[in-house]
């Protein structure tokens, strides 16, 4: 099968590509093709013995979307975006990728239906479809509500995906991945960076901040889990889903305080002692509107699974990006 | 005041333009100037005393949104949209009409938003973007799941409409409309058509069709009603809404049986007798995926009021469309 992955060069892209490429195949198929976008040309993976296209595009630029979907991948990752920060920023760069570059290319597909072309479509949408006020947990049915252009632009993307697919244009999910954590890398100015930097600086042995008060409760799931959901929604029979075709993650509900716990008992008091306490008010506001907690029964079903504990996340980050260990 | 109203040629469009006239001012300000749009001219009102501009225009058409929105009219009725039919069976024109020409609009205030131009946004949504299966009664909380083009169209411009407010370009309100009933003028080919036509017809000594069975329930509000819920969203303080925008208005939940049950006490066992059972499976499939019923609380705390019972919706008709009187 041809896979083609849009935002390959990203940190979920390039993870899911190793993922599927160490995986050689996916739901029962031999992947023989990768085609990876990104507004960067994404690395060619390694290890992998089929063909691969890596290209710089940008899905909003006229004409891309119709050649990223030429040869007809029979399967879809489609994970360009801008983050959240950045679409808030930038009023028209945000509409212009994350609506626009989208429905430009789900209308690329649309357009060789004709002749019976539906590939499955996997989308990452966001918990950002989400804005307070909260019910304690938000259920299957709560409606998109978000307080961000961000949140706005992926549900109004959940909302083609599902018109597109009932039409019969393409098999679509949209993924609500929860927020990644740990996230890898340096830090960043995300509002939301604080939640992976509390615990990536002190495993590495560094200082990190925190922002916000230690009840601040959150929805989380590594990057292994976020990983895992996207295959397994290209691999399962989506007909269950019927109209509804996108679903919030499983995720762990977890406070600041439940998170510097689980870094105390895996990585010791000395690495819990690494976060400084510095409150940032706007970081403060910005946080309380998010969501904190998530019954996705519908998700829970169909066998996505996240991790249960913060333990088991930190585990995952020593294990995937510290090399199984902790340095000395 | 100047009110530009889109879509004024349209059945909900005169009767607004009229009240307003009648009216003379909304909100506690007299209106000075009428902008009436839509694909074909609107007719001038009579007995408006201030300037009236109307004309035909596309509002998808580059350069009309911002032709419509030049004078900086204070207050907007976006009442411009293909019907859901059209929009299901011409897909690029609904699209075209019902996402880009609102978008475009919303983007031409936009545009005019940094010199401090900010209009009340009164924008009409429909119970279409809900879709089955559904709660007993559909709560404000409720997610939009439209099960066709046209509620897509409607939910995704619920979303605009909320972003654009949150962000100052505009003060927005969506007044999710129930079906209209009894909807003067001629039978028409939607699969809604029959709630309107059992009714009408036999009131105007005509027979009528039913397609459906007599325990069918839908959820209804008058002309007269409509028009009232887009005065009052006009005058009200919108500050209550925070970040949503957008409303499922107050209606009557009744079944057909209980609709010619009113028929029958307000015109009579002649007039009911006049509908003839004609089962049609298709129309019987689709109106089984539409709302049957709401609890809008959010509306009802804000003042919107419908009526109460079908024998007052038969009534608004005979004042409203037949001069007060059923003909003898």
């Amino acid at each position: 099968m041809h896979i083609l992955i849009t935002g390959a060069a990203g940190m979920i892209g390039r993870k899911l590509t190793a993922r599927l490429v160490a995986a050689g195949g996916i739901g029962g198929r031999a992947i023989e093709a990768l085609t990876l976008l990104d507004v960067v040309e994404p690395a060619a993976p390694a290890g992998f013995g089929g063909r691969v296209v890596t290209r710089a595009a940008d899905l909003s630029a006229d004409g891309e979307p119709a050649r990223a979907v030429a040869e007809r991948p029979d399967l879809i990752f489609h994970l360009a975006a801008i983050v959240s920060g950045e679409a808030e920023a930038d009023f028209d760069k945000g509409y212009r990728i994350n609506l626009d570059g989208t429905r430009m290319l789900f209308d690329a597909i649309r357009h060789l239906s004709a002749d019976g072309y539906r590939p499955r479509m996997v989308f990452t949408s966001s918990i950002a479809v989400f804005g307070a006020p909260f019910p304690p947990a938000i259920g299957d049915d709560f409606a998109l509500t978000p307080l961000t252009s961000y949140g706005t632009q992926k549900a109004i993307d959940e909302l083609l995906l599902a018109d597109y697919s009932r039409r019969g244009f393409m098999d679509g999910i949209g993924i609500r991945l929860p927020t990644i954590c740990i996230r890898p890398g340096a830090p960043n100015k995300a509002a939301s960076g604080f939640f992976s930097g509390i615990l990536r600086e002190p495993l590495a042995g560094q200082e990190a901040v925190l922002p916000v008060d230690e009840d601040v409760r959150h929805w989380h799931a590594s990057p292994r889990a976020a990983v895992g959901f996207l295959m397994h929604g290209a691999e399962i029979d989506l007909a269950p889903l019927g109209a509804r075709r996108s679903l919030s993650m499983p995720g762990l509900s977890a406070t600041v305080g439940e998170q510097i716990a689980a870094l105390r008992r895996v990585a010791g008091d000395r690495a819990a002692s690494l976060i400084r306490r510095v409150p940032d008010p706007t970081v403060a506001a910005i946080v309380a509107g998010w969501p904190r907690n998530f019954d996705p029964q519908r998700a829970l079903a169909l066998g996505f699974r996240a991790e249960t504990s913060f333990d088991e996340i930190i585990r995952v980050h020593i294990e995937d990006e510290l090399g199984g260990r902790l340095p000395s």
